[in-house]
């Protein structure tokens, strides 16, 4: 089982993960992606869902329209893990390929 | 501008809509669906997001790993239109291929 991640620990991989936070009164991270349509954002989605399958390691999320609102913790740690971190840099990598940055 | 359903109209459309209900304090109607798994809700996703562009009227939806929430409203008309029905309509028949019914 992977760890979770210290308070100390959560805040340093934050600082390198552009746009996540952490979620108030949880112990997760978030990020709210807003592309120029639904287009792009679901195109946001569909990769990030096979990255997600392919690392049996899915978010929570929310789309209207153009927004994508996505809150990460890994259920089995009851808190984030490196799995997290490693999911919220791909979702960003997928993201700035639309010029989310 | 497709117009907004009366109170009547949308119990009316309701009932001909398995698993749908009026949102509490809004005027919008809601469907969670659960599905096998990640897999085949996003692959519902997909096949309703391929809907939804085409009629341009999306969903609000949130995805859980299997679960999928869905919220349907007519921005324009500040409520439920036919638009939203159809969609619901549409959601059924992507769903009920997966078997959710």
């Amino acid at each position: 089982m992977v760890e979770r991640l210290s308070a100390e620990a959560r805040k340093s991989a934050l600082k390198g993960l552009s746009g996540w936070a952490e979620t108030p009164g949880r112990e997760a991270i978030a990020r709210i992606f807003v592309f120029k349509d639904f287009n792009e954002a679901f195109g946001f989605m569909s990769r990030a869902a096979l990255v997600a399958e392919k690392n049996d390691h899915h978010p929570e999320w929310r789309n209207v329209y153009k927004t994508v609102e996505v809150v990460l913790a890994t259920h089995d740690a009851s808190g984030v893990t490196a799995r997290d971190i490693e999911l919220a840099k791909a979702m960003n990598a997928i993201a700035s390929q639309f010029g989310v940055t």
